[in-house]
């Protein structure tokens, strides 16, 4: 089994496809299989977590990784991202990869039956995934059809101080009905996030997203890549906007790198995140690599703290991934809030063993 | 004076035994002084903090190591850790050490005069310490006999999905008077903890207790191992399950290492756990050794994780220990709750000095 | 520009100042230019941040540096150190620096028309910062002028155990209109504080300061030296005692190292300091020099702890820096509580480009 990856060592070019594969994969994804996963969604279920294809989820993993223009790529459509998490359509114009972002009121269930009255970009909660390689110009419109003003924070970048965000003190308000157009160069690298800064209030209701930025020597090498956005605010406790058991069910296989990427968007507490049955690799903190990552199995996450996670699985079953305070994801009546499932099947390639676990290791 | 050690480099075989010693210690253990000790208990102070005899508690710890199967040990009674905490009973069956939990509801003095409706496992607060070694095949029994379902989760263990102890999702609940035998091997070595996952309830009130694992190559070496696990729950604020003056106090030598395990067990909140006159060295969390050791003097738990601490006390005296959120250990009234003393006594072999220390280093 | 400087490494005497530029500083700052600056104090503004006039502050930050006994010495003046903060006076007398700190209720503005009933030695909000060289011998008398006992803890100290400043554990109380002396060496370096250890009403009043011990081999290497002490008791949500608007902004240019002295004097909460526009790197802990710095953007900042930080910024503009807990810096009517600005203006020397940030960077 291959150890956790330390940044900036081993096979960051693993995961490259050649050229002509990704070109196909660029296209699929822009123009018909992602959209209609989109489209679609995940069914759930009222009684459990939510059912999991994990041959199906590989294949999106895959799709997902927007190559970028070094390969051509000229647009990219939504695309389901395998976590509850829909990836930003972008479009080339002029050299600048194009997003944009419109915030309205939108009604929307954490679980089934519980509805709440939420803030959404673009109808999505949490807001698109904006992923872009480092390097690049990068332009956001942001449109507020709320009746409120707004401005948006793009948390963790080096940009010009008009660009940062900030309400009264950067910028004016975005006023209702108005339009806001951020520009700036992708410099820092790693996972990040955007959000409201006009109040938590906006910002608890949904207003946020994670912000990746590719860096040019390859992302951290994961055959997996979640995004877990915890919540404490209007919407209740949820992972992703979504409560347990309406969280979305995390898929991979034994022995395989998970990637995933722990951002704590408050608006008000700090959560200690805990996978079951073992451990996993703090690998960087807000972006930046950690010079020695740190095995744990319990992560404590702020607010506005990002963190990015390798997790090599040992064992099939549904292990659970949780904030261990308890009344964020555990009541008298089971489990809620702040939970969701790892679903590990077994391995499908001979994995060496490890003393003390091979035994019950079932290798297809 | 002896520098905090790094783990798995330096004196790892330090305290290993003679064998011949060794299986004294055990006969005696098993046999008489420490049953006697668990059976008497310390006293407790309602002025003050407890006292303590320091050459006592320095045998007790001695006393205390479970040395394991290597040396032919076929049984384990129950012991007084030396800091309110009580090693658990097993008795070795067909090659699996074999423990038993009974759950029951229990009326718990946490201090003199504030009496709470408490849970235990075998009528212990925290439950028993289970303590064994690397690769060992453990078997706990868990018993419920209370009017309401339990599970029981090992937090930080790798182990098949149907022993994690998750009602609902990895085992049916274990219901009133009914019994669940859990079985793994201990491959994850270190400072880890169970505790009922049925809600945080049933954990805030007592059902929880140390788990650790001595790994093959030796423990982290120390002359003291003390547990302190924070609590915030139906318990009040607590430290193993006392509040101060009634927690019980660490006695040292200057000069010692003393080793702290200390442990998040909640419900609900994050402590930050300050000791007084110096700094401690955090060498591994969540039992995986930190590559890289750092001296805090102050340092934050959250609900879940673990931390092991070395320090090594460099004035004789009575040291606070304690969770520095005001609330949480001190009133208008005194110090309260998360509060025990690090009772330090002048060292009995010659230390070399150190620069600043040494004109008021007592050296008997 | 230079890179974050990693402690104990690099140019350790870059900023010390050639003997006689030195004692002119000294005898400036004893005689004249600091007691009036202090006296004047910054000009507030209701509408928004302070304005600074960054040349000004260039020159307090190299005059607030105690150069200490090695060049003679005798006495330091009270300093504004440009952050809210104010350096303690001290004489030398028989060899010890003598410091006075008088405990005595206050009516204190947190900010224009918002007035608390605070406690403050000296009449300082917070406590003068006792600033001291390692090695040197310390006497602090403390008077109490409040109709309470008190006492005072020198957080992360090694000091004599009735030297602590726990009341009823290690001294008496220091009774209304009595004094207590405490007497110590300066063993501990880096950062680190002092507080009322009474109880958590009288330290959220305000009776704590920093105190920070220069190590022998020099500081860490900085052009701004700023702290920002979290507080959120009676007197709300504060940083350096004050919300904003009323917090002092801190000034620095573009390339220049800024080194500010996290410190989370609670009595209660946690907070998660966010600097906008880049990352900043976290140095030391408690004091303690990082083996391996880490790079971040926002800082969980338990009670009781504290954090060196050097932030180089790299674009001029107006930085937030606010603990990005929502309700404890953001409301629906702005910016509130724990809200400082980084007032950073263009670098008034040539440095070498950033890929992807020179173009807008402003060389003067």
């Amino acid at each position: 089994m291959p150890l956790p990856p330390r940044p900036g060592a081993g096979p960051a070019r693993r995961f490259r496809l050649p050229r002509s594969r990704a070109l196909r994969y660029v296209v699929l994804g822009s123009a018909v299989g992602l959209t209609a996963a989109v489209a679609t969604g995940p069914a759930r279920s009222v009684a459990g977590p939510a059912p999991v294809n994990v041959e199906q989820a590989a294949a999106t993993q895959l799709l997902q990784r927007p190559l970028g223009t070094a390969f051509g790529q000229r647009s990219q459509a939504e695309a389901d991202l395998g976590d509850g998490t829909t990836l930003a359509a972008w479009e080339l114009k002029d050299g600048v990869k194009e997003f944009h972002l419109t915030a309205a009121p939108l009604t929307w269930e954490t679980e089934p039956g519980r509805t709440k009255q939420a803030l959404a970009f673009n109808g999505r909660l949490p807001g698109p995934v904006i992923r872009v390689n480092q390097g690049d110009k990068v332009r956001i419109v942001v449109k507020n059809d709320m009746p409120k003003p707004t401005a948006v924070h793009w948390h963790g970048m080096e940009l010009p101080n008009d660009q940062d965000g900030v309400p009264m003190l950067t910028q004016p308000d975005i006023e209702p009905g108005q339009s806001f157009t951020y520009e700036w160069t992708a410099v820092s690298t790693g996972t990040h996030w955007y959000h409201s800064h006009e109040d938590g209030d906006q910002e608890g209701r949904g207003l946020y997203g994670a912000l990746e930025v590719v860096p040019t020597l390859g992302d951290i090498p994961a055959e997996r890549d979640f995004r877990i956005m915890t919540g404490d605010g209007a919407l209740g406790f949820v992972f992703n906007a979504k409560s347990y058991p309406a969280t979305t069910s995390l898929a991979a296989k034994v022995g395989e790198r998970v990637h995933i990427r722990l951002i704590g968007t408050g608006p008000e507490m700090f959560h200690a995140i805990h996978i079951h049955g073992g451990y996993f690799t703090v690998v960087a903190q807000d972006g930046r690599p950690l010079a020695v990552p740190q095995q744990m199995d319990t992560l404590t996450v702020g607010v506005g703290q990002t963190y990015d996670l390798i997790w090599v699985p040992v064992r099939p079953g549904k292990w659970m991934i949780h904030c261990h305070v308890f009344s964020h994801s555990e009541v008298s009546m089971g489990m809620t809030g702040m939970v969701t499932i790892a679903d590990v099947h077994p391995a499908t390639v001979p994995l060496p063993g490890i003393p003390g676990v091979t035994e019950s290791q079932p290798h297809n």
